[in-house]
């Protein structure tokens, strides 16, 4: 087993985290038996090296009000009459799409051919519904696409172009945009960035094992990129919900890695490994060095632990993080929420953009480790 | 729960089934304490309406001896000196493949725009590597992409044109042919058939929900189609495998649904639902409606009972397919080896192509239910 941290920072991390869980399970509705939920809905924005040394104060403001403004938005879905978390989910992750903070929609990085090719993916714990799109570059919104394949098709998952021709079709509600839509200067350097330094290389990610980061090439970076190159790591985004009627719901989206071969699926589109949901047990939501989440099949990974071993949400995410992925050396982190109300954010990255909102416009989000005082602010 | 047979039917098969195991485990090595273990490899050809009535002899005697000679040929990837699981499913898929009777590589049927699309992967229960290809059309063998992607990048899946660049590029060792390679005349009547009888419908397969059978529609088919057009509506090929050294692999591919959309993508290629392995558990492989064996994260549920709840292989992976599946209305089966040596290939349609062999030159293959008389031939 090998740990990115010292094994004290990930037991501190761990008590923040059930700390933290503790305090909400004191403000939800936790019952079995109750037949209402109090809504509660989560997201998150990527993980990787966000620490206060690579991230200026002007960007952690950016990603803290980005969060918090998409947080209470997206809420106000759950509290409309009838409101339900398939809808939250979809809500927020469109909103994350639409910020070019964020790798996903309008923010996604370039492929190594200068492209954009976008994942996404929802569920629905109702009754294990989902959909999913992988390698698509003309939807303005990729989430919506995955929804339109989940109620529209007897399908799961559409790739590439044959998904863009399904929705032009098939769901003209969706916009369509010209590929460069998605062009955003940071992301344009990024990609310059990262070719600079691996020219020779089809290893694409400069994050650990695998993907190999070298210090040295890091040191050459502009104090300005860091930040962006190191979100760049695990940009994914994603939402979880739970409704008052006690549904689960999950959706994730991105535009994968910089530089990455055309063509390459990360986790985010993948049923089990980028998403998960069904009322039974949890919804979950992850990021992250998206093969390792693929090969620990990690949300399911979530859930399975909990069905089948009886584990608490709170074990099971910080075993599919801590045990299952670490041991693949994968970097990255989760949101989860599960039937009774419970929530969880475990990560062994150094940071995860995240938040969560129970209570109408009092989001909470967060950027650093628990090591941060934010956390029980 | 919805079941596609009466219970009792679904009793008397887990019950031969299982017969079946305990036979095997009187002839294996199935200590966990063994260093050494007697190699097994299974195959599937994909599950169906597959019965007598409905497969002519001549059809049957066909499928019986290419199942044979694919387990004795490949089997001796496993009585090698250092002959390994990978290599042992790697070499059985890429002959199921070669095979124009069964729906992968030649063979695969069309897509709704006349073209083949095919969908592969293969995992090593090692180290939990994996790889994939979805969607690829020029690949004579799918298979070996899938395992090129595993062994060159540091990714898992890729699709498309991107993925069909990187074989070219990086893994000029595997074959790329031109699309009309994939013409077969008998998966052409197929499409034409599908097309005529769901010209107004994008419901592409002709199985049980939510890809309803309309019994008049399927009165309609000449006789001698009926084989054809049953076998199509799960054909996917999969093995697993244990090796001497106790490693596990499994690997899986397919042309996908006749008539399916244009980027669609099954469970084929997805870690956790078309194939899974790990030496602590199982290796498994799929073949059925995709759809739900995506939802229901079929294979990597098989690993996760046995790992998280304690529960034999047996009852895994019974389990999955008569609960799990059953339950979203999924239909077709599963291969699966455990880190033992036990082995199961349950089904809840009237047949799976399938077969094991455990012993040179001795292959076992089946074709339908248990209730036919071969199982204990």
């Amino acid at each position: 087993m090998v740990f990115s941290h010292p094994s004290s920072a990930i037991s501190i991390q761990f008590l923040l985290v059930c700390l933290s869980i503790s305090e909400m399970e004191t403000t939800t509705t936790s019952s079995t038996n109750s037949t209402t939920r109090r809504p509660i809905l989560l997201i998150h924005g990527g993980a990787g090296t966000i620490s206060k040394s690579v991230i200026t104060e002007k960007q952690a403001n950016q990603f803290q009000s980005s969060l918090e403004r998409i947080l209470t938005s997206a809420y106000q879905v759950l509290l409309k009459d009838g409101g339900n978390a398939l809808d939250a989910v979809t809500e927020a992750v469109r909103l994350l799409e639409e910020d070019p903070l964020y790798n996903a929609g309008k923010g996604s990085v370039f492929t190594s051919a200068g492209t954009h090719e976008m994942d996404a993916s929802i569920m629905d714990g109702r009754d294990l519904k989902a959909g999913a799109v992988g390698g698509v570059g003309i939807i303005r919104n990729p989430v919506l696409a995955a929804r339109a394949i989940m109620e529209k098709t007897p399908h799961v998952m559409m790739i590439g172009k044959g998904a863009e021709d399904f929705i032009r079709d098939k769901a003209p509600e969706i916009e369509l945009v010209d590929p460069s839509f998605f062009f955003t200067e940071h992301r344009y350097n990024q990609l310059l960035n990262v070719q600079k330094e691996n020219k020779h290389s089809i290893v694409l990610d400069h994050s650990s094992n695998p993907i190999k980061v070298k210090e040295e090439e890091e040191k050459e970076l502009k104090e300005e990129d860091k930040g962006y190159l190191s979100e760049k790591k695990f940009g994914t985004v994603g939402a979880v919900a739970l409704d008052i009627n006690g549904n689960l719901a999950a959706a994730t989206s991105t535009g994968g890695m910089t530089n990455k071969l055309v063509g390459r699926v990360g986790d985010s589109p993948i049923v089990g490994s980028g998403v998960y949901a069904n009322n039974k047990t949890v919804a979950v939501s992850t990021t992250g060095t998206g093969e390792m989440f693929i090969r620990s099949v990690a949300s399911y990974t979530v859930s399975a632990m909990m069905e089948f071993g009886g584990y608490s949400l709170e074990k099971a995410a910080h075993e599919t993080i801590f045990t299952k992925l670490t041991e693949i050396d994968g970097d990255g982190g989760l949101i989860a929420i599960d039937r009774d109300g419970n929530f969880t954010m475990p990560f062994n990255t150094e940071g995860m953009y995240r938040g969560y909102i129970q209570e109408k416009d009092k989001p909470n989000a967060f950027l650093y480790g628990p090591n941060e005082s934010n956390l029980n602010k």
